[in-house]
């Protein structure tokens, strides 16, 4: 830990396909104490995304500046997690279907324009890690994250370790292939778990059905048929509507198809189910344990709690500095 | 290590659906010094099948004093292998398809018959430990390997140790989802990727092609449509038959979909596959890999060498001898 700055505070941030997150957190552990989003769109080019993340950390920091009487000194860096693959090493990103970026040196943009040190990581890895640190995970030592939400995530944690194998590619769940033959995903292979259960495929296995004539309420909430959302199919299961409901028992088989290969692969203590999904609560919980039960070992199904994420939208920045602290200062 | 018997031999006991292998290995690490075989008929019955391991231990046990002049005491113990899930701490296998045993003191059983100290393993972890202990896998960091065979197992090493999971049933790769409604498995649950390409899966694939008329010299291999095996199909594609390179190109595909998967979440750095139908090289490798280059990342699938077993049938016995010393000596 030589050389190490002493420092009371980090900022992470959570770079998503949807939004960006950047909150201040406890270098010693605990929730952001300030917490600012803005909506990431991706479209308008990579630029413009970093300028936005830069000025909702210089935010961020005058915040607690303001509140705590502190300085910049007091700040030990910035710790992010992005959309992978990336390369932790050289701090870039090598590709994200989902935000358009290729071979981005995302980490050290962000170093440069703030005058803090950086660490990058997956954001799916950062989230899991986060919930390991002081959420849903707390206490336990093996530990399995995924993030469902544009795309799909996840992260493993052995041992109090995030794993990020050999060439920090692990954990790419969203890419597990559940149906060989089955619908086309963004990445161009056919079948993947993203391709069912990520937010707009959920969407449009919804507007499928519409089409074809099925009756429900999700119209009305959407007011246009190609605006229906994941979030809007949850609020109209936990409203009664019955095809919405059954748009949801879909979601819970074939999620329960990958968390059983999960489960079977990594007889993981608990499963960490991140995402607006999750708010579907029992209405997804309850068929998705059960196709779980169906389809993984029974030792190994018993001895896996599946519960949604405790720290919710802040995982991502929360876990982004429980990455930054590990790599900076070799534990949490 | 204190208490630890001092000792220069372990025997090694790999119990698979087919074959029973056992062997005796050095402590320090190495091959085989005396390697005995039989079949392991568990159709007649529990008792009959630990009779029969009893004798061949023994049986080896005795080669080994006979031609280095030893006694009982130069031996530390017995590292056994099985199919699992079973736990480890008492012994017990707790249940195995394939062999029809169920909460079965398997390690007790053995300890008690040959009154040395046995540790008990799955199978899949032993012959995969082993090939990173003297075999593909020496100086790796992260390896998966994968048994294709009766069944299809699996293990997983991370950091030079074996990975068990939570309830000793980690690294279940034969019961991977492939296709969420896809063929039957011997599970009772569909589309489990043994159900595609364990040998009497790729076996079957073979028998409903021919029974709709295909040509092949298949028929003239094995007599009887019946009796063909995974084996025949691999030797049927090493003389050039058409048909059966139509088999091991779809079983290519089944095991590529399972790989990529497997290269996805664990980004390991070698991949060792073992059993018979390796022995179709180049005829199975090569769309092999082809399909896992076109289904998993490909930072993770450049950072994999994906390698046939260099222990091939002594891997089981190798590995059981690796999981009793890491078990009682806390390393290799």
């Amino acid at each position: 830990m030589s050389g190490v700055p002493k420092a009371d505070w980090v900022v992470g941030v959570d770079i998503g396909g949807t939004n960006l997150n950047v909150g201040v957190v406890p270098l010693a552990g605990g929730l952001p104490i300030t917490f600012r989003t803005e909506p990431t769109e991706p479209q308008r080019g990579a630029k413009f995304v970093v300028d936005r993340v830069v000025k909702l950390i210089k935010d961020a920091i005058s915040d607690v500046m303001e509140e705590k009487g502190c300085g910049l000194e007091d700040f030990a860096g910035v710790g992010i997690g992005a959309p992978g693959p990336l390369d932790r090493k050289t701090g870039t990103v090598i590709s994200t279907p989902n935000l358009g970026w290729r071979n981005f040196p995302l980490r050290d943009l962000i170093q440069n324009a703030v005058n803090l040190p950086a660490t990058l990581d997956n954001d799916a890895n950062a989230a899991t890690y986060g919930e390991w640190w002081m959420g849903a995970g707390r206490d336990t030592r093996t530990l399995v994250g995924v993030t469902l939400g544009t795309g799909i995530g996840g992260g493993i944690v052995f041992n109090g370790e995030l794993y990020h194998g050999t060439s920090d590619a692990a954990a790419e769940i969203g890419h597990m292939t559940i149906d060989s033959t089955g619908r086309k995903c963004n990445c161009g292979n056919y079948g993947c778990l993203e391709a069912y259960a990520s937010g707009p495929a959920i969407a449009a296995r919804a507007i499928e059905g519409l089409e074809s004539g099925a009756d429900s309420i999700l119209l009305e909430l959407a007011g246009d048929l190609q605006d229906i959302t994941a979030e809007m199919v949850s609020e109209a299961v936990v409203r009664g509507d019955s095809y919405a409901t059954e748009v949801i028992n879909d979601t819970a088989k074939f999620l329960g198809v990958g968390l059983a290969n999960l489960i079977n692969i990594l007889n993981p203590e608990v499963l960490v189910i991140f995402g607006g999904v999750a708010r579907a609560g029992d209405h997804l919980f309850v068929p998705l344990r059960a196709e779980i039960r169906r389809r993984a070992f029974r030792v190994a199904e018993e001895a896996c709690r599946i519960v949604p994420s405790e720290l919710g939208g802040k995982a991502g920045v929360i876990g982004a500095v429980a990455c930054f602290k590990s790599e900076v200062y070799g534990a949490l």
